[in-house]
């Protein structure tokens, strides 16, 4: 089974309180499929970039198994690229710089290659060009997962929820699930979001974990306690890439699969905040994956098995 | 074995977006020794309240087993009162009003009866009083558990930090774990502050659930994703309260087994905030709170057993 992931490959420029970077490689493109090669060896790239996009970061993705033939390289253009200073918090972040360059007029391409694909992740984008995907795609996949931001809600809230009719699950954080909801209740949110389409939802709460909804099940996976959150940067894009590559590896949406798919996800997200951009997720291999999945485990697991009342 | 709470009983008037409480009845002392009844039938409580304390509330504790030889009423004198206001998000709140009244000279008294108690429960209360009656105990009880809140932080941290020596257990909510320790890291807070004393540390994260420390031990519990926080007041208490009768009914400090009392006290934190005040509590039973637990279990229940890397 082979995953196409959508999303923007491109320059960031990240300040934390604990130092900054020079342009470095980011995008939600870039974390989505980095974190899906752990599991899934099939995957498609739609992306674009400019003539300053440096080779060898297409050929550590290529060496991942990552097919760029839907990655357009636009000469005499330049990527997309990010700038943003997180306060102390960690939790809040300001925009100092974003020139769009090749995003402005992004007009993705579905190679033939990548059709017949079975899962596709749409990552953060404007919803037309996410929904332009969709409808270049001959066959519907059997899972379509999309990513979004308040910044869409704010500026293209028709499109947003035309792209949501066609949507099987949404993938979004706890304020961006209030916003598009207009409730605080997360619980009552998921039934209005869902009601615009998207029969599955997963909110994310950071170091809270995140919440899986579909029809009247819930799952709640926990939020791995960190010594240290050194940069927030691609964490919520590589937990979807992580979900999205154990989801179709396995080929299995059901909900007990879903929830593994949640622990795969949260899990590689926890490796992306310990160093600056992909740095950490380009570094660890299968078995400490394997082994921070297990902490994960050890830390929900419990045995409720007596009644005293 | 018994278990001995230490806390305030007494009168709040509560606001919320959903309503407004005349005087009803509250305190640390009451939540906690009424969520501690559904599993422990063998506890005593020590409190201070005055003369204008309603004969029936007494009657209803006393109905729930819960012993009262500690509990002293003051002619002429009136219980404790607070007032305070939820904001729209029910995550803040003003205080209105506090009227001290009988807890301002409040010497807790230890009847014989309540000597050779196993567990204690120290509620939140000025830290000299609870280190007070720690010191008035003739027999160092198997566990003793400490609520305390940031107002002590703030005015009484050399007594706080006296009595944390004494204690096994600390509950505390995320705000407070983080002014306590210093730092924002929950899991570099929870070291610095079992430094402090306590073995054990529980960190509170209302509708994010609650985190369990002890050595090298961690325990993620969920929340449980409500609909309608009605009112929030009491649920920290309930929640201690629930736990600490899980833990001294069952007699078993394991990890696995506060495990398990950490599930038994959210559940009955999630009823709590169900409607205004003790109200809630006063009316479910043990099958419901039964059914609610198996909530928590479905809620955050995953097998991950299949290695895919």
């Amino acid at each position: 089974m082979s995953l196409t992931t959508v999303g923007s490959v491109a320059f960031d420029a990240i300040e934390t309180p604990f130092g900054k970077t020079d342009k470095i490689i980011g995008g939600a493109g870039t974390y989505i499929s980095i974190a899906s090669s752990f599991y899934q060896k099939n995957q498609n790239l739609i992306s674009v970039v400019g003539e300053d996009f440096p080779q060898h970061m297409l050929d550590t993705l290529k060496n991942r198994s990552i097919n760029l033939d839907g990655l357009q390289i636009k000469k005499g253009e330049k990527s997309f690229f990010w700038s943003g200073k997180y306060h102390n918090d960690m939790n809040t972040r300001d925009t100092l710089i974003t020139e769009l360059n090749v995003l402005e007029h992004f007009d993705p391409i579905v190679p033939d290659s990548y059709q017949n694909t079975e899962y596709l992740m749409l990552g953060n984008l404007s919803p037309s060009v996410q929904e332009t995907v969709i409808n270049r795609l001959n066959n519907r996949p059997k899972l379509i997962a999309m990513d979004t931001m308040n910044f869409w809600m704010d500026i293209a809230l028709n499109d947003l929820k035309s792209c949501l009719k066609k949507v099987d699950l949404l993938i979004i954080n706890d304020e961006e699930a209030r916003q598009l909801s207009g409730v605080s209740s997360l619980s009552r949110a998921s039934k209005i979001i869902r009601s615009f389409g998207p029969e599955y939802l997963i909110i994310k709460k950071g170091e809270h974990g995140a919440l899986l909804f579909h029809e009247e099940n819930m799952f709640c996976a926990p939020g791995l306690p960190l010594e240290e959150v050194f940069d927030p940067t691609g964490a919520g894009d590589t937990f979807a890439g992580g979900f999205m590559g154990y989801v179709s590896k396995t080929d299995d949406i059901s909900f007990e699969n879903l929830k593994r798919a949640v622990i795969a996800g949260s899990a590689l997200a926890s490796f992306c905040v310990e160093k600056f951009g992909t740095e950490r997720l380009l570094e660890i291999n299968s078995e400490q994956l394997e082994d921070r999945i297990q902490e994960f485990v050890k830390l929900a697991g419990f045995q409720m098995n007596v009644s005293l009342i």
